[in-house]
């Protein structure tokens, strides 16, 4: 793991959860430029909606408070009362301007603030800039997910070395719109407001708003990436080689996460990569991936590796993207092979057993060429299996 | 069951299917009166495109050949072709102008001619005025339905009776979009093309559309309507009483079709009904409805009889229409009783025994009031199981 300079993170259990680690920190020495993205549900809870405020108030940030077990939505006013208390809670601890907070876990249950407030002092003590700090930080926003997500890379930018930092957690509930379930982006790079904030904008639309788990999209979801300038290259203010290079370092950590979530979906056994080419418009591009990858039908026909190439199809044609069927080629690959299953709308003769080993893997891809121009789009899903009924048969419990 | 004048049907087994019945028949002696609506998928099965040509063509139709077994979609021209085939054999048999035809199943597939058309021959003479010929052809569209479905009744016009009979089949890939699976519903009323026109497309809009079971929209959705006058009322050809009449009988036998089809759904074990009131707009109503009955998170949260009501409010929020969260009143009600679960945005405590209890029933009702106008909608779903995904995890063999 690469940890930008400058920045700090804990992880613990203070007793939101039974036993697992529901606190998360994270700080910065030096106050940070940030930029967010967050849920387009109109139902927001109490976390987003002060979140909101902070990063449309344009204010400096120092770090992000997160606690998982509760969501704290759909908690009326003392929710939000509460989403304040966190704020105030770590701000004391930093000795600083502000936080950002956030909240995952069960709605509609008020959090528990003489817990959560204890544990904000004790996890503070603990804030690290070792790499022990910030894999304690990734596990302690877990919800169902079975694995901690994070990524990371390095780039040169104006003689200096910047590291971006992300983390996630996912699971359910997962159909990012102009945001997404829980994720920051830390880094170390020095950067104007408004080029952040457009990166930030730029890389969601190919990563997180392509993914889907459950096609639920959540009341919680917030992306957040700060920036420290610790790294001390010159302050990249234009849309210049460094902002490009940021850019794709941005997308490359992102998408990382993204793919994670979408192979660790609840219940889920298998990732689906589907790749639309030869499309009129990147839009139609992206509503035929992400139609494909939302099927509740191929997601279960991907679980019992059975090659229904017509869901896909039947997915592509009520996507609301524009198409001609009768010019469609459409494959299926994964690490054990390759086969073609449609060729110019007509299907094509395939062995059923080398399909089955094909889609038996654990990372499949569906490559679709419309054969009509030359946008392309790439979404991620998994399939739905009978974990998925039985973790939401009984969440709560 | 009662069955309109001059109508005749038969189902039998023809050997699309291993041993299910899977070949249905209905015609009329007097040529009809049709209007009918069809799946907006950009991709269509054949019968589908054919059956629109003829509707489109605006000609009298004499009767439907529906198999089950194979949905004849995604068979490129050679599909075109033997839908054509199917119109053919039929109508030799009849001796008519013309007739409608539909198909549902297995996409992309290749009918079988020589059974088909073998099969015709001998169905069309076992068709039948009696109870029993219709009760087999609603038997024969069926594919993983666990029910036959029908529906009918009766009305008064211009002091004659007319009848109308329904029947459908649905399962899965169930989420209607201005048309529907495969349904019809004959009827020896005598009313003008227009507004037998006018009275399928207000009747959809408040049933087949407004019901789901996974969110996909297939190829082959299809429902026809034919009136062949036989009952002699005078013609109805403007928005009177009669019509009126006509319309309400209509919704009545077509909504009871549509509740089935949710109620049967595949793996489903529970019927959810959702019904907003007090919204600005009926479009936000059904909306917000539809998007209840759709989400995954609370269809398997029903099925585990978990009183997750968060689930309920989040699906409301990503669903587009509009409504104040800060003032929803949610109810959750059933035959083993009622309780309340959030009040003008606040959430109320309620008995976690009692609240299983209420969702441990067959038939759940989830009543959501707006407080912001007076427009409302219903809509109908059922829960997502471990059978759902056995079911489509291995459809094809």
């Amino acid at each position: 793991m690469l940890i930008p300079k400058g920045f700090n993170a804990a992880g613990s259990h203070v007793g939101l959860k039974a036993k697992k680690k529901d606190l998360s920190l994270i700080s910065s020495d030096i106050p940070c430029t940030a930029a967010a993205a967050f849920t387009t549900n109109i139902v927001k809870a109490a976390p987003v909606l002060k979140s909101i405020e902070i990063i449309e108030s344009g204010a400096k940030v120092s770090g992000i408070v997160i606690n998982s077990g509760n969501a704290n939505a759909c908690t009326g006013q003392q929710g939000l009362r509460d989403a304040e208390e966190m704020i105030q809670a770590y701000k004391n601890e930093l000795n600083c301007e502000t936080v950002l907070v956030c909240s995952t876990g069960v709605i509609g249950v008020p959090l528990e603030m003489d817990i959560m407030c204890a544990g904000i002092k004790s996890t503070a003590k603990q804030l690290s800039s070792e790499e022990e700090g910030f894999k304690s930080a990734a596990e302690a926003i877990m919800t169902t997910d079975t694995f901690p997500k994070t990524a990371w890379t390095q780039i040169n930018v104006g003689g200096k070395t910047a590291t971006l930092l992300g983390m996630a957690k996912g699971s359910g509930m997962i159909h990012p719109n102009m945001a997404t379930l829980l994720s920051c982006c830390i880094t170390d790079i020095n950067i104007s407001r408004p080029l952040l904030d457009k990166a930030v904008k730029k890389c969601i639309a190919k990563t997180f708003n392509m993914i889907s788990v459950d096609g639920d999209t959540s009341t919680n979801d917030t992306f957040i990436a700060l920036a420290n300038g610790a790294c001390e290259n010159p302050l990249i203010e234009e849309e210049n080689n460094e902002y490009t290079a940021f850019c794709e370092a941005l997308t490359l950590v992102v998408e990382s996460l993204a793919k994670d979530i979408a192979k660790d979906g609840e219940g889920a056994t298998k990732l689906m990569e589907v790749c639309v080419k030869g499309a009129k418009t990147e839009e139609d591009a992206k509503k035929i991936a992400k139609s494909v990858i939302s099927s509740s039908l191929f997601k279960a026909a991907l679980f019992g590796a059975d090659a229904n190439w017509g869901r896909v199809l039947c997915a592509m044609g009520y996507s609301g993207g524009d198409f001609d069927p009768f010019n469609v080629d459409i494959f299926f690959k994964s690490p054990a092979g390759s086969i073609q299953l449609m060729d110019k709308g007509a299907p094509v003769n395939f062995s059923e057993e080398e399909a089955k080993k094909i889609l038996s893997e654990n990372e499949i891809f569906i490559s679709i060429c419309l054969n009509q121009g030359k946008s392309t789009a790439t979404a991620w899903g998994c399939d739905l299996t009978y974990d998925y009924v039985k973790i939401n048969g009984d969440y709560r419990s």
